[in-house]
């Protein structure tokens, strides 16, 4: 049997030495200076800490205090009608934790009462309701893992803002589990008139925010969420019941769901014409984009994730996703694409949602150009950002998904370049 | 085109009338008194709220402020060496967030800083190794869930102390996605021995909490992780690394982990011999039960979650696991053992992680005795407290994994209770 309370064991252990042909760890008793985190006993080692009745809600540690969303104040004119973006370069697997899950608003976080709570379907239905939270809850529910991404996420890198971290090119974007109905099972609860083809979803926000979907979509996937996560919805989120539209542009999945109306055609709204449309070179637009193309992002090494340590093994990682399936593939170049090479994916491969792959390698120093590419269960392969603006210029804002590009230096420092 | 902001449209819209035979919900405009929720406008449609900038890390609504873990004062003599319990209850789909993952602590929460984090591989090994985080980070990473469950778990419920609420009969589990490096890769790192058998895993926490484990598991499915639910593990949740034991008892899961030693047989330390093994009648004792048995709970209706309505359709929902695989089955009785139906289940089926099922049924107003039991994809079926009871007496405190029972009464309010 072993002590390991034997305090002359912890004066044989003694610092850094990196092991050659194998991965860097300190070789215990090598000959090099004492490394007092390990030769002296740590504070947490020798005092109590917090019970376990000091967080009943929890909360990160202070050393992960710069893992948050941000936002970028010269973006719009005010924060209530604005943007903040998920540190993709902080996460790992593919779940993204409810606090750090970007926001879109168009008038703030509407703050509501769930007593007070009512979700109404209206227009062409034999019998129009109007839903409690307690009716919703009586209900079948179904628990779906997908993202949500904003249509104009990586807009600002069409015309080469060149952004300086995955955060804020790619990071509006999460990915939660959720839970929640049908949305077919309330409209058919409702009763559809056979001459119905769309519904217009509006939040109960101040910016009454609306979109319109087809019937189709309605029926097939769509979720009336109430959980994301496992809990109730963040009210950032749209607490207490959004809209979830998988695969489609994130400001269809309307927040703060109050109104579902059925119809007989689009209502060609703010949100579906003068925004969320892309002005072609030609001056006609492309409208009811509403899938999210196969995109990827390496989101470590990237500039907010520089290399911290020399030549050697390392990891490099990123995510995949598809509007219209799952990724069963992604490539990685580290040399602008001269050679690419297949990653590995790990980790749960759902319809919708994202993939987390890996490029484990031996670094060998050099400068890098790094990319990724995935391809969609369709077959569909993610294109350059070049081959975008031939059939799409340079007018658009929304559903850029142009390979990346990250330039690695020699002291493993990232930057935000643009290749041919 | 419908103009959504004609205020006449919200008079017409008047409160709440049950439709028979279909769900709960009101028909618009019927003759019943107005709904004020619906004929007048909400403050949050009238005002903007608050900004991107407002939450960089978010929380939950104050909406949502009874949705927190609990402990119980009179259950240990210091909270720093004690438990608190997941609100099951509030619950749906199969994550946990991380804020209200249940803790257990044997000397409080250790709060370590991860620059002087290290992680050392001693015992027989070729080369003793030591890794700070930036090492470990350099290793092929997994993505997996798994729950972890105290292995007293229910334990107050063998001599029938029957806790009001599935949050502290069956709160001690969490379950989350682990991003981490196998633990073989490390072990293969420094080389283990062929006369090594097990390990000891070491936590840098006050306690100095160790288990020993087969070599053999350490192998096979073992992480040592950093990142929970896509973010840095929680302080309480072992805060930077934490070894991921998937389907043994959570005890094994050593939180802060500083050393594993590789020996050639266990250590018989304290917490696998005075603790974590349980007397039989006989007065031998079971030790090395490492594995959780297959096991199931309702959530929903409990004694914490009781039906908020009058009969008609409603959902019943809970959630099942097993340490030896997935749950392909679940199934329900509303009379005590009765009469069974197959659950539905819904969500990912993960191998040893929980899986949600839900029975959607219409309640008839009558009381009801709620049970649920558990299917693994060995062939095992969770057996009745008395079957447990039968072979292992009434001395333990771990390992219970017997059928809960809740009695319903006609208002829908639920109470734990023991039926033969």
């Amino acid at each position: 049997m072993t002590d390991t309370r034997d305090p002359s064991r912890r004066g044989f252990l003694t610092g850094a030495l990196a092991i050659g042909g194998g991965f860097v760890a300190a070789r215990a008793g090598a000959e090099t200076a004492p490394d007092p985190a390990i030769t002296e006993l740590q504070p947490w080692q020798q005092y109590l800490g917090e019970g376990v009745d000091a967080r009943p809600y929890g909360f990160p540690s202070e050393h992960e205090a710069h893992v948050v969303r941000r936002n970028v104040p010269w973006l719009t004119a005010d924060a209530t009608s604005s943007v903040n973006f998920t540190p993709l370069h902080e996460l790992d697997g593919i779940i993204t934790p409810n606090g750090l899950c970007f926001e879109r608003h168009h008038g703030g976080i509407a703050e509501l009462d769930p007593g007070s709570y009512r979700l109404m379907i209206n227009g062409l239905v034999d019998s129009p309701l109007v839903f409690t939270m307690q009716d919703l809850l009586r209900f079948p529910r179904e628990n779906r893992v997908h993202f949500l991404e904003c249509a104009a996420n990586s807009g600002m890198e069409w015309r080469g803002a060149q952004l300086n971290g995955c955060q804020f090119t790619h990071g509006m974007i999460h990915n939660v589990m959720y839970t929640g109905v049908p949305l077919r099972l309330l409209l058919e609860e409702a009763g559809v008139r056979t001459s119905a083809a769309w519904i217009l979803a509006e939040g109960a926000d101040a910016s009454g925010m609306t979109r319109s979907i087809p019937l189709e979509k309605a029926l097939d996937d769509c979720l009336v969420a109430f959980k994301m996560n496992g809990e109730a919805l963040r009210p950032e989120q749209g607490y207490p019941v959004r809209l979830v539209v998988p695969g489609w542009e994130g400001n269809m999945w309307v927040k703060w769901l109050r109104r579902i109306e059925v119809g007989d055609q689009p209502w060609h709204h703010r949100e579906e014409t003068s925004k969320y449309t892309d002005l072609l070179p030609d001056g006609r637009a492309r409208r009811f984009t509403w899938e999210m193309d196969a995109k990827s992002v390496i989101t470590s090494p990237s500039p907010q994730a520089p290399i911290p340590h020399g030549p050697g093994p390392m990891v490099l990682t990123g995510l995949a996703w598809s509007g219209r399936g799952t990724i069963p593939r992604v490539d990685v170049t580290l040399d602008g694409g001269v050679t690419w090479t297949e990653a590995r994916m790990s980790g749960p491969s759902f319809d919708k949602s994202l993939h987390r792959f890996y490029h484990d390698f031996v670094w060998d120093g050099r400068p890098m150009l790094l990319q990724s590419r995935a391809h969609d269960s369709t077959g569909y392969v993610q294109p350059t950002k070049d081959a975008l603006r031939e059939i799409r210029g340079e007018n658009s804002i929304y559903h850029n998904n142009g390979i990346q590009t990250w330039a690695v230096n020699e002291s493993g420092v990232a930057e935000n370049v643009e290749i041919s």
